[in-house]
């Protein structure tokens, strides 16, 4: 194993270790305390190595590596924040695997005493999971001109605390520009299990699902859960466990593995052990690759909820939200990949993600590459989430391959995808 | 309209003015700064009647009437807390009906110059309702020896907030010793149609429904919505629709109206929209007049959870806590409130209660007698919940002539009913 190696995985040590459970995952949700320290070592990596920090207005946090004055940069990143009790590789993975890419790439560029055509900034975008605050990929996509920022600063947590109050209570509600991007790469665990079935180290992305959310409120009547007769309970949750067992059961109405859905999140008003709850709010999540699954799946789920509402006295409300359509990163990038990974001789299969990743919004502004590496069991958003080292270590050899090519201007003449 | 019933008018529209929602109810739960408002009022109330107020170490507030050195109490009251976003009617009419009551009684035996067998003393229980901290009944269940006090302050709300805590933080949590009871009276609203439906507007409550609570666990496993495949999931959320299903429909397996269930507070974890729940907590309540409903009701369930775990692939545990037997005020307190009721020359039925009221645990040590008033369209735990003035006028006339006689010993020979 050589030096590079070996730091990475000190570094990893060192991450994995913030707001780490018992259960070897991880709790650091966006603008945490926890949030805070992962990135205060971000930062504290960038000043040893003499690379200066900036931090936005989103609280998005660069490393920012000057090669060639007034050259664009290529970003290279992922996200330090996690899901609540999540794992401790989505995300922190992409940029501790990015930051030592960028000491290599540093390394080979001052070797060669050469003036790449682009500079170089590694990124920790804000609040990627959305645990805390909705929607997800909240600083890369203000960064890619897709969510507004002031709006996205005013979002609240459950406690009603917002965007804006918790990261300047953690000091990285920044001020400053970000960098002029050129290009962006990002290498991410699978979180399937087409990698490791397969016997693939390496994925590269080539499109993600499509994907839409449903805002469902549900309203019935507040009442007294001993004194009240059945007939005469107009029982908000009650009617939700149909909506939310419809959002489940749609899915078998096409063809396997073809749809996703889910229920996350859920809030329940008065939620009192002795009242019939008056008010649900649910959000319902459907993915595909096809489009048209989607939409129909939704279209059918709403007229399911008009026959909840009928038949159990309740008005059911549902909203289309954050939808996202197919996107296709460019072949180029997908190219550049397999060619990396012939070099490093090791395999690689074009994948798609049914997942979100901040690559999506970065893809809509400049040229995008997305990279998989695999994922043990599949799992993800769970503590049990976990991969090799090995293959840890053989993602950071290829992004740092695909990195210097693309500080060389690899992807140049590539149009970013259109934006949604 | 007697000066005395202006009165209680007047001390009703200012006590329902505490935490008053825009809809008519208040919001005013335990231990919360509302609460602290509506206890100040009642302080400020006996004050003004030179009354003494005590607080005990679980936050019951006590107006003590000394009218015999030495003698005991008869307690008369109920609680001001509310759920949230709850009635003005449940519990705080009971308390200030008591309170009026009281003042009358006083006149009485003032001008009587007597010298009655017991001394009188108006309360308002902690934390009746159960909305914020579990258990219900809290502070006369403290008083009646039912729960261990040490226990219910370390109780915490769902923002890890303790009674301890809260008490302190309002400054109600005493270090007084309660009165010595000889008796105890409450009177509250009905909480369900039959005195509305028949025409009384009095109920003299001869027994209550047989209750019990099941707190339900399901424990799934964590996954990411988008990218884990529906036969891979082990959803604790979907799981938990069928449990909430189950226990609703377990009715319709019984006569109509003879068993009433719920599910009040839900817990999911962790609650993240892209995030396949892990864990939910359930709190089921199932109540019947005869208890082999409520207990083969609550086989059937644990059985249907049991195939539900089977059937989603996650671990379900029920556990029944909260037992309450049927109980049985005593039939010479019931006799009592209807020789009040013929002497005012209004009428009075018999009836059950549904609902758990302090006079319950109050009934476990000392003669207990309760009191229904009228609710329009039976609602309650709403903010729609509402009884004419005539007929809280008519109570506070009825609560007079019973507590009138109680402090004269009217129930001393009584035995009270078996603890539970």
């Amino acid at each position: 194993m050589t030096n590079d190696l070996t730091d990475f995985l000190t570094s990893w040590r060192a991450v994995e270790r913030i707001g780490a459970t018992d259960a070897l995952g991880v709790e650091r949700q966006a603008a945490t305390e926890e949030d805070r320290e992962a990135r205060d070592w971000f930062r504290g990596f960038a000043d040893r190595h003499g690379w200066r920090t900036v931090v936005d207005k989103i609280g998005n946090l660069y490393a920012l590596i000057e090669f060639t004055p007034g050259a664009r940069y290529v970003l290279a990143g992922s996200h330090l924040d996690s899901q609540p009790r999540g794992g401790r590789f989505d995300g922190a993975y992409g940029v501790m695997a990015a930051l030592h890419a960028a000491e290599r790439v540093q390394a080979h560029v001052a070797e060669m005493r050469g003036m790449p055509r682009h500079n170089l900034a590694v990124v920790d975008w804000f609040n990627e999971e959305g645990g805390r605050f909705s929607p997800s990929l909240m600083g890369s996509s203000v960064f890619a001109g897709l969510k507004d920022r002031e709006q996205m600063l005013d979002r609240v947590d459950l406690r009603g605390i917002s965007v804006r109050e918790a990261l300047s209570s953690i000091g990285y509600l920044g001020a400053e520009e970000p960098p002029t991007p050129a290009a962006y790469v990002e290498i991410h665990i699978e979180q399937g299990r087409v990698l490791e079935r397969e016997g693939f180290p390496l994925g590269a992305v080539d499109s993600s699902w499509y994907t839409q959310k449903l805002d469902i409120e549900i309203t019935g009547e507040q009442s007294h859960t001993g004194a009240t007769l059945m007939q005469d309970r107009r029982d908000a949750l009650h009617a939700a466990a149909y909506v939310i067992i419809a959002l489940n059961e749609i899915t078998t109405d096409y063809p396997p593995e073809s749809l996703v859905s889910s229920v996350g999140q859920i809030v329940v008003e008065p939620n009192s052990p002795i009242v019939v709850n008056r008010r649900v709010h649910l959000v319902g999540d459907l993915r595909a690759d096809d489009p048209a699954i989607v939409k129909d799946a939704r279209n059918r789920l709403v007229v399911r909820c008009a026959e909840i509402a009928e038949s159990h006295d309740v008005e059911i409300v549902a909203e289309d939200f954050d939808i996202r359509p197919n996107l296709y990163f460019p072949t180029e990038g997908v190219e550049l990949q397999e060619k990396v990974a012939s070099d490093l001789g090791v395999g690689i299969r074009r994948i798609q993600t049914m997942a979100g990743h901040d690559s999506i919004a970065l893809n809509t502004v400049v040229p995008t590459v997305m990279m998989f590496v695999p994922s043990v069991d599949g799992v993800s958003h769970c503590e049990r989430e976990f991969t090799h080292d090995a293959d840890l270590l053989t993602g950071v050899d290829a992004l740092t391959g695909v990195l210097l090519r693309m500080v060389e201007g690899a992807l140049d003449n590539v149009e970013p995808a259109p934006r949604y």
